[in-house]
Parts: C-alpha cells; structure tokens; sequence
C-alpha cells in the first residue's frame, strides 16, 4: 500500500492542486505560489495563505522559549504575504495541544504571536483549541494587494534574480542550540515593508519567500525550464558567518544554499527595474543581485526541507 | 503548575480574547461569534472562519470512511458559514498526518472536503502538508456577506428563538456506530442556502449553528442573562427517533439537548419576522419556533462536547 511519504510534501500538493481542478468565480490565483489571490473588490485583490508549526517537526519545547515558537510561526505565516508584496489584515490560530500543556505555555505562544503580528495590524479575528497528542499552531493569514499587483512566482530567460538580507542565519542559530543544548534566539526579520515597495516598484515581476532554502525555492520560483547557476561566494551572509560555521564544523555553503527558515524574499526584475544598490536604499535592506535567469535544469539539484 | 485542561476550550478562548485585544481599521467582528467580519469592500464584509478535525477527538478510523471524514469537517466549516448568513468563497486545509498515512486515505480525505465544497462553489485554494504524530484536518473558510447583514449572536428579552431542521441524529449515528463497531454514515445537511436566506429575511436578528449541542450553543446565542426554558417534547426530531434511541438504551432527551454536530441553525427573530411556517417555505427546511427569550439564567446548564 503506497502512503502519503512516497509523494512527499511537493508530490501532496500536485496532486491537491489536480483534484481541487476548478476555482470559482473569485479566486485569481489557486494552489502553488505564496498565498491564494481572491478578487473581493474590483481593483483589490485579497491574499490568503495557511501555515502549520508542529512540535517535533518545527520546534521542540526544550530547545525554544514557547514566545519564540509563537513569533518565528507568526513570521513564517506572515512572510508569505510579504512574498506576494501584501498588506495584512488579519489571521486565525488553530491550536492543537495536550490537555496538559501549562498555561503559562498557551500564553507564552500567544503573546509571541501578538508581538509579531500587532506591529503590523495583523488582528486576532478567530480559531480553533483542540485536543491533540503533540502541539501544533495552524495560521491563517488574510491580507490585501492592488489588484493584479501581487508578486507571483514568475521569472523568465533573461530576468535578473536578486535577494533582500543574508543567508544562513537561522539554520546557523538551529543547529548552535542543538550542539549546544541551548535555546533557539534568531528571529528572522519582517520583510513586509520591502514586499509591499516590491510589488510597487516597476520592473519587479515575481517573488517568493525563502522558507524552504535558497536552492529550493530558487527552484520554485524559475520552474523546471530555467535556471540561474548559483556563486556560493556571491551569497550574502552575516559577518562573522564562516568562522561561526567553521567552530561548529558545518559548511558554510550547505547552510547559505539549503539552510532555509530565511524568510528573505527572492525576486526576479527585468526591464528597467532598479539596480540592487538602488532597490536597497528603497527597500531599506541590503539587496545582492545573484545573476541572469536562462534556460535549462543542469544546475538543479533536489534541496530543501523533508517533510515526510 | 497549571495547564490548559483547567480553563477548557472557552476559558482559553476568552483568554485569547483579552490577549488579542484589538482589531485592525478592517475587522468589524473579531474573536467570539460563528466566525469573523472583515470589511475589505465598501458594502461587503468578507468572513473567515477556522475550525479542525482531529484524529481520536472529532473522529476515529476505524469508525469513520475517510471520505465521510473529510466530508463531515467540510460540512463543520462551511456550517460557521451558513450561521453567519454568507456565501462562500474559498478555503484553505492545513493536513497534518504520520508519513505511513495510506495515499488512498489521503485521496479519500480530500474528495469527501471537495464533494462538499464544490457544490457550494468553494475553491480549494491553498494550504499546508505536515508531519504529525496523528492525523488531523484544519480547514479556514472564507465568504462574504453583504455588509452588516451578517447574523451575529444575538438576542435581547421576547425575541423568538427557532430551529432549523431536527436534532439528535448526529449523536444517535455515532452512539450506532460504536456500539455496533459500525461506520458513521450520518452526514448534516448543509444549510448555507438557509443561512443566506435568513440573512435577508427582516425580523430575523441573531444566529448560531449547533454545533457544542443545542444546549450549550442556545447558551452562547443568549449570553449570561438571558434564557430559553426548553421542553424536550417540543424538540424536532426525526420519525423513529425515540424507538432508535430505546434499542439503544440511552435517553432521547439526552441526544436532542446535548448530542452536538447537529449543525442546524439556531435564531432569534422580532417584531415582522415571519411565522415558522412561513420560514419553513421560504427556506424549504422544516423550522421550529422553541419559545421566547425572558431575562433570568435559572434554566441554564453546562453541557456541550468537552475538549480538555
């Protein structure tokens, strides 16, 4: 009997996406990219998009404060609207959890969530608590975009790819506090603001989050058809990134490639579109051109997060 | 230490509540109704309601087709839907399960959520595959409404409170097929065109779905100060219901007052609100005037399905 770990998380959602076939009248854009787009008011377009944290899998109690696992499920939920260059308005939480979770973990979750979310007037509007053997935090994100303004996963030949931020940074910090022992701190940085700037600024054709790693989602966002042939040494990193990977042992370039939890937006320009120093000034972030986009898959190699 | 057993599902929802405190520019109704109001559009409130389905909690595999399973936590969702009068527009399912999770199971789950959203003309449009150590199924509806015709818990003294459909048969199938070590064949009917109907009927002022039981759900449509003595007598229910209950052995009243998942919809009406026989036609549902709200809270009971 064949079961759901020989399809993989990838393999899930092609065949999700088959048998959901048909949207409906609202629905822009469906499964596949970022965030759904749902046409609700002419020349706006709402994003919807559905992130899942679960113990033993995302984070582990005893190598992460429960504020933290709140504030890094709020940053992931909420980097996919900032991949589709959105303004949030609102999320749910579905808790599952043990009857004997401590409160003081319920609140601890829930106020890392709120840190996060209130910054950017993302309201509270609903969920779900239920009963389950292992905590898990399901979040729904909603947010708004000018209609046909949403940044999808687009590229072509001949399109530049650039990156906001540095690499690396999480798995570097994940793999510390289990070497260590100790506890997960980096938190990855909103990149709402320069998403929003993205989908505003002329040239800017398509965005994802790199959530999965940069080879990965580099993937996802040419298609099976293009690649963009990566200079490992070209890859923004923090100061300080080699020797830290060098104590614990661990490549540099194994962590910038496929580290993932980045949550750095990845985007392809053409045309005119602004140079990197310039869309860095805009953006208020370091912004790194990786290179041209062109035909082919020699460079591809299969990357990222393991699901099953 | 204390967890979250001690406060129950709506302690931590009202703790969640607090917590969250304020909404954004565009939430019109946040934590505590059926689901939550969004005014994206001039004229129209958008709504967006999550609720899960957990393996062991909501639903077991031995007792349950996993398309009957899938169809049921649809039927749940889009009940939130139909309470609040709105059409719906898309959803989204977050699918946690073991990677030994038979692929037939998975494709069973998600033909029963499609068998039920696509009449309905809600699109799939996105969610999240994960690992857990259980199976469970979280799904965010989202739909419109025109704006402010949403039905919201509502109710005030000498409003009447009536009931679509019967109760009762939820619970009697479940009971069936655990002692029988039969399958749950039981499926609600769906009562969005209900809903919808309702939402543009005059007179009619609050509603909520049954879902906790009618008991505990008439408790929420009311508030702290108000009450609705029932008479069981009165209660809709389906030909035979008593007899099935008797071979059984447990107490018809029982079912019909607490058996929950009935997802009938409760509401109160006033002033030019049409008779029950009149609704009965208009929205081709049986319907059932169950008395007139009076102050006091001498009647009321906890009851409904316990999650911790």
């Amino acid at each position: 009997m064949r079961s759901i770990a020989e399809l993989g998380e990838f393999g899930l959602i092609a065949r999700t996406r088959r048998a959901a076939s048909s949207g409906g009248p609202s629905v822009r854009l469906g499964i596949g990219d970022d965030a759904a787009l749902l046409r609700v008011r002419r020349g706006q377009d709402t994003v919807v998009s559905t992130d899942a944290s679960t113990e033993g899998v995302h984070f582990r109690w005893r190598n992460a404060h429960p504020r933290t696992v709140g504030r890094r499920a709020m940053l992931a939920a909420l980097s996919d609207l900032a991949a589709m260059g959105a303004r949030p308005l609102a999320f749910t939480w579905a808790l599952a959890a043990p009857p004997s979770l401590p409160l003081s973990r319920f609140d601890a979750l829930l106020a890392g969530l709120l840190a996060e979310s209130q910054p950017q007037h993302c309201a509270l509007v609903g969920g779900n608590v239920s009963r389950a053997v292992r905590t898990s935090l399901t979040l729904t994100v909603l947010g708004s975009v000018p209609g046909g303004r949403a940044l999808r996963r687009k590229a072509r030949a001949g399109d530049r790819i650039l990156l906001t931020g540095v690499l690396g940074a999480s798995a570097l910090d994940r793999l510390r506090a289990e070497r260590s022992g100790g506890r997960i701190r980096h938190l990855p940085a909103s990149r709402l603001a320069a998403g929003r700037r993205l989908a505003r600024t002329a040239g800017v054709v398509g965005c994802i989050d790199v959530s999965d790693g940069l080879e990965a989602d580099l993937g996802h966002l040419l298609g099976p058809e293009l690649e963009l042939p990566l200079e490992p040494a070209r890859l923004p990193r923090a100061p300080g990134f080699e020797r830290a990977c060098a104590r614990l042992g661990v490549s540099a370039t194994e962590l910038l490639l496929r580290g993932g939890e980045d949550y750095e937006l990845l985007f392809s320009v053409r045309g005119n579109a602004p140079s990197a120093s310039t869309l860095s000034r805009r953006l208020a972030v370091p912004v790194t051109e990786l290179g041209r986009v062109r035909r082919g898959s020699s460079g591809r190699r299969a990357g990222g997060w393991r699901h099953f």
